[in-house]
Parts: structure tokens; sequence; C-alpha cells
């Protein structure tokens, strides 16, 4: 005899119209796996009238959110519109009402997750929110259950698509970053306004979840060091493949000696590590844990039937605890509120990090001398130097790759370095990562 | 505050040895997660004398298993001795006394699961065993927990790190397959008696694990075809790479209009898959579901302190049911018991793949117009063809890739060519996974 389980959905864009599907077609499914049959009772919509993708009784949906958030009837409230307001408010309210929460609110979480837990750890409520990060893949239930023996050292990943799929495109086929965005965003890629996914902000959301749950920590967003792919020319992706490396939109977070550092940048990632090889709408994520070492997912990051996937897994695992009388079974942020610290932050000055360097020099004798002399005098010892192409009395690319130093360090130079006559333009910097710490 | 959980060990060997150690390690990071102050009380050994790589007060150790098994104080046996017997009588002991199980013991699971996992569910208790596969890697939670939305199409892995480490090494460094395991051997990859590595049954015990759980069948462990790599050849290593494979141990379980085929063996893949850059003593899984598409997981696949990571997630899984007074909240086999088919194996056989056939054939005119002749009146068609190297009179390899065939007709076929009397040595069949279907 199966349980019932009474859901509320608050949108029906693409992950909404697939979560109603999948949860309709795999009813039978579920009721095996779980012995729970889970009924979408509302769904709050602003358009009941539009054309939809998906078959759904039009007596489910209602443009009014308090049918939702109020109905004594629902159990769990499944937030997937997206944006912090008025996500934020509609969440709150359904929390103070008792109601369990699942979301795929990567920036809700990302930039009001200290409230929203607090909240429903008030109120005794559980949040679901594994699709918030990697689509389909399990990652957050990894890092608060599978690996919780472990402390962990750091966490890398490509979380957006998007730019991913731009970035393999352009070191694929070549073409501009304009060009490339423009194909993408025909193609449905790329949202019509792409400037979440582009400048990094959506990556650095996705991270700075990742960051507080692995770490136990709280991470003010605002302190994420973010940088996105829109300055990417092809002559640094050239390059890159030169010393055998490929420029990837990388999320990182590491925390040492008591120091967390998160950051979103442009990286060159070598060969010899998988996150090279993910293409196009892949996601990877890499964590390191003390004791387990480098466990790595890749999956789908978006699309509605992955996303739906991790939603539905989220509300099979309330729907457990619903039908056990179980709840906070484990914490929201993976640690006990009391173990959850704030967070230092490290500054991205303070980061140390290989680095690629390509400068535009005048063709003269003693160039070579004078950059390494800037850098030598700030500490940056350089592994390796291309320097291509005489241009008589022209600008030609001087391409080095550093070995460890410290970000302050390399900002100083190339402020020094950029003031030199016989440089023509700013200096290009893109991190590098080599895995090796 | 607080509360505590009992374990009892059976075993101290490596990874029992990490599960002690990293338990006292991570006191506090355990509490800080999840509130619970995990004690080991009794530990069984064969000799409670033999010097140990960790500190453990001799007080716990105990060559009576009876004393783990039947003090009611303990609430949870963590089995990590191995093999069938007596770990089978072991655990059947201690569930009838109502304890909780973890076990790594693959070997028990893939061939008496059955009988423990319907035990387990009359006399209620939880079994965890994330580390009978894959070691570190999550994924029997994530097949059981964050995939629950899904029906599988089919797992593919690479599970078993002494396997690949033989062939990476044969791949990258040549030599022979005998010297290269007498080497692993001598880093201690390979067991002193490493038959089920090389013979492919720790990978087939695993498969059929994970076949179990993702498709909710039984699967019958003597129906797993299993084929080792003892009779992997240069030679083929060698045509692979020119074809843009390399030959991998590979575990693969697919379901296909309601039947389910499972087997290891030798497997060319393609250099544009993932499972291709896994190298050494990685494992690697990837699932297909209906919903969440390919999902791959790669870490370490063994080693004490990976495989403990496994070991203690599920003993805080299982520390938190008894906490909040729940048990079986996910069922066993990922399935409730009433739904768990018998499965509809299907043969050898009856399998569909892409094969790679060595033929080595008298340097004679007609000799490849022969071949393909018996290939093509049993339904194989070529898809490809490398003949090397003329030897007047001798013997030269010919080699072919197919297109889809099933396993019967290519059997039939190379049974009739290897009757023609310009057939010198019996030809070489490797089976190759593209990952289209």
């Amino acid at each position: 005899m199966n349980q019932r389980v009474t859901v509320g959905l608050i949108g029906l864009g693409t992950v909404g119209s697939s979560v109603v599907q999948v949860l309709t077609q795999q009813r039978t499914l579920l009721q095996e796996r779980c012995g729970i049959d889970f009924q979408v009772k509302r769904i709050a919509v602003r358009d009941r009238h539009k054309p939809r993708s998906i078959r759904v009784d039009p007596q489910l949906l209602t443009t009014e959110v308090q049918e939702v958030l109020t109905d004594p009837e629902i159990d769990l409230v499944v937030e997937l519109m997206g944006g912090t307001e008025p996500a934020r408010s509609y969440l709150l309210k359904a929390i103070e009402g008792g109601k369990h929460i699942v979301t795929a609110n990567k920036a809700l979480l990302a930039e009001h997750g200290e409230e929203i837990f607090t909240a429903a750890a008030r109120h005794q409520v559980d949040i679901g929110c594994e699709a918030s990060v990697g689509g389909g893949i399990p990652i957050i239930r990894a890092i608060k259950e599978g690996f919780v023996a472990n402390r962990f050292l750091s966490i890398f990943g490509i979380v957006n698509g998007t730019c991913n799929y731009i970035l393999s495109r352009m070191t694929a086929e070549g073409g501009d970053f304009a060009t490339v965005l423009q194909e993408a965003m025909d193609k449905g890629y790329a949202e019509p306004d792409p400037t979440l996914d582009i400048e990094g902000i959506d990556s650095a959301h996705k991270i700075a979840i990742l960051a507080s749950l692995a770490f136990g920590v709280q991470i003010p967003f605002h302190r994420v060091y973010t940088e996105g792919i829109s300055r990417i020319d092809q002559a640094d992706i050239r390059y890159a493949q030169e010393f055998g490396y490929k420029i990837k939109l990388l999320a990182i977070a590491k925390e040492i000696e008591g120091q967390v550092e998160v950051r979103v940048h442009p990286t060159m990632v070598p060969s010899t590590h998988l996150l090279y090889s993910v293409e196009g709408v892949y996601n990877a994520i890499t964590v390191v844990g003390d004791q387990v070492g480098e466990n790595s997912f890749i999956g789908k990051g978006a699309g509605g039937p992955a996303t739906a996937s991790a939603v539905i897994g989220d509300i099979v695992e309330i729907g457990r605890n619903i039908t056990q009388g179980s709840v906070l079974r484990v914490p929201h942020r993976s640690y006990l509120p009391q173990h959850v610290r704030a967070s230092a932050m490290r500054n991205i000055e303070d980061i140390v990090s290989e680095y690629y360097l390509r400068f535009s020099a005048l063709d003269k004798p003693g160039v070579l001398s004078k950059i390494s002399g800037i850098l030598g005098a700030n500490d940056i010892s350089i592994a390796s130097v291309i320097q291509k192409g005489r241009r008589e009395g022209g600008a030609v690319p001087v391409v080095m790759m550093t070995h460890h130093a410290q970000e302050r360090n390399v900002r100083r130079a190339l402020q020094a370095i950029d003031q030199l006559d016989v440089i023509t333009a700013p200096t290009v910097l893109i991190r590098v990562e080599n895995f090796t710490r």
C-alpha cells in the first residue's frame, strides 16, 4: 500500500515541465522504489493559458502562488522559478508554514542561503537543493553523505554548460567569442541575456554552494572572485594548446590552513587531467577529500530531464523522511547548524597559482630581459617561454608560464611591466591549474 | 549532545585498520556533521598478537567472533573479512540478532545477496554495501537514491584496479602480460594469488551487484559472462591503438527489452570516451539513465582510506537511521522486496556487439575473400580491415573491426574460419564498445 506525499510547484518552465512529466511517467517506478505516491496538487504559474510542451490538468494551474504556499494538504513545495525575488519571499513563507522545500535556485541559495537555512532549521523542515548545481549529477548528496568521513581539501569544476560549449567551439573550430556566443544563442545553448553565464556569475553561485557544504562555512557571495570568458582571445587558446592545455571556465574552492578561497575564472587545464576532455554541455566536478582522494563526477549540467532527475531525487528523499516520521536527518548545510563556521575568506591577491602571461612587446633587444627582471624581483619564476614571429620594429607576443607565485606579486609585476615603453598593450593573465596542490 | 552508536568489526586488515583509524581521526568531524559518537566496542581478528599498522586498544580485540555477533550493546556489525564463508554465516547470525550490517564483501553479496537481503528484510535491519564496488566512489548511493527517478539503460565500468594497472602498463610501456603481472605483484598492486582479479571474477561480482540494484532484478552470479585479461597480447594492444582504441577490462550491464545482460571481458574503448583515459588504479563507472542521460564517476577503486571513506559513509547512514528511529528507509535492493524481479538473463550468444577480430592467415591470394565470405554469410559486416606485412608463404595477421553483429553469428563464423587450411592459429576476438546503443 503506497503512502501519499502531496507536492506543490512554483514555476512550470523547462525544468518544471520535466518534473511534472517525469513524476507522471515514472509513477510506478517511484512506487516500486519507495512505496510513495507523489501527487502534484497545485502549480503556480504566471499565465494559466500559455501553451505548454506537456499535458497538464488545467485545474492544477493557478496564478495565485499563495494557493501553493498555504495549502495545508501540500507537504512539499518545489520552487523552480529561479532568481532571488520573489522566490526568497515565497520560500520563507512556505517554510514558515512548515512545508519542506526542494529548489534548483542557485542564485537564491548562494546569496540568501543563510537566511533560508536558518528559517528551515527553526521551522524543522527539510530542504533539497541537488538540482542547484551540476544538473543531474548527484554531487550535493555525495558531499553531504557519501563523503561524510572526509575533510575536503578542494573542489574544482566545470559547472556552466554555456561557457563550456562556447570555449569548446572556440577551441575546436576557431572563431572569436562574439561569433560563437551568437551561434550558441541561435541554437538555444545560451540565454537571450547570457550575462549570468558568460560573466561567471552562475558558476560562482554554484561553487559558493558547494564550498559552503563541503567546508561547513558561510560563504559571503560578494567575496567569491568572479571573472567570465568574454575576454578570451583565440591567440590564448592557441598558445594554451602549444603548452598542452585547454582554457576552461573553472570554479575552484580550496581550504588552506583554515582559510577558504572560492573563485571562478578562465583556467588552463592540462591534457593529463580529465577536466581537459569535458566538452560542450557536460559538467564535471572533482572533489578532493583527505581520505577518499580525488573523485570526479561528469554528466549533463542542464536540460529538463537531467535536472528533473535531481529534483525528483530530492522529492523522494524528503518523501522518505515524511513517511518515516524523520526530519533534518541530514543537516541542511552538511554540518549541524552550531558547527557551521563564519568563513575566513582568502582574498584573490593572497592565492597562490601558476600563471600564463602574454605580453605584447616591441620586437627589440633586451625586452625579455626587462620583463623577466621585473618578474624575478617580484618572486615569480618562469617555467617556460614562447617568443614568436619577428616583426621588425612591430609588436610581438611573448608568452610565459610561471611556477607557483602569489597573485599579489603577479599583479604588482604586471603593473610595472605594462608601464614599460616596450610594452604595447595590457598583458593577458590566465591562471593555470595543474592540480598539484 | 551527541548520541552514541556502537560498532563491532570483523576483520582488521587494510580496510579494517583504515576504518578504525579514520573513525578515531575524524571523530570530531563526524560529531559536527551528524551529532553521533561512533564507538568501536569490539574487533574480531584471527590473531590478537599480530603486529598492526595502527594503534588499537588490545582490549578491543577478540578471536571470538561471537563476542561481536551477540553483544547486545553493538548496534552495527562491520564485516571486512571478505570471502563467502564464514562471512555469510557470521552476517546471518548478526542479522538474526537484529544488528545492522555494513560490508565491503562483493563476493558474498554477488553470490549470496538474495539470502542476506531476505534475512535483513525479515529482521528489519539495514545493510550498507557502498564499499563493495568502486572503493570510495559513492555509486551505490547514486543508483539507489540520487538517480531514483530513472530507469537505467546500462552501466559500464572499469571496476578492477589491478587489471586496469596491468593493461595501462602493457599499453604505455609494452611488455607481455606475465611480465607486467609479476611487476604488479612485486609492487603490491596485485595479490599474491591474483586469480580473482585477472580472471575478471572480482569485476563480475561488482557488476552483478550494480546491475541488481539498478535494474531491480536478481542476478544469478553463475550467469554473469566472465573473461579475464590473461590472454591479452601486445599485438592486439597495438592494433587497438591503430584503430583509436585502448583495451580495458570492462564490466557491462544492459537492460534491453526486459532482458538483462551482464558481462565482464576485455573491451576496446574509443579515445572519444572518458573511460579511455582512466588509467592505473583508478576505477570509473558510467551509468545511463532514461532521464539523466550518461553520468560518470571516477575515483580510486581500492586502498584503505578510500574504502574506509565508503564504509564510514554507510556507518553514518545507518547511524542516522538509528538516531532518527528509522529503518529500511531505502530498500536494500533499491526496489521494495515485492518489486525485485527474477531476471530474464540474456545469454552471451544473444548479445549484439561490435567486434575486433585478428586472424592468423597464410599470405596467399584469396584468403581475405574466404574470410569475408564466411563473415558475410553469417550476417557480419566489416567496418574496416588492416592487413599488414607480407611474409611470402608465412602467416600474417588480418585484423578487422565489424559493425554490430550477434555473438552467436560471430562464434559460428569463427568456427568455420578457423577450420580453413589457410588459417594457422585460432582467431582472436575482442569485443568493441562504442557506446552508441
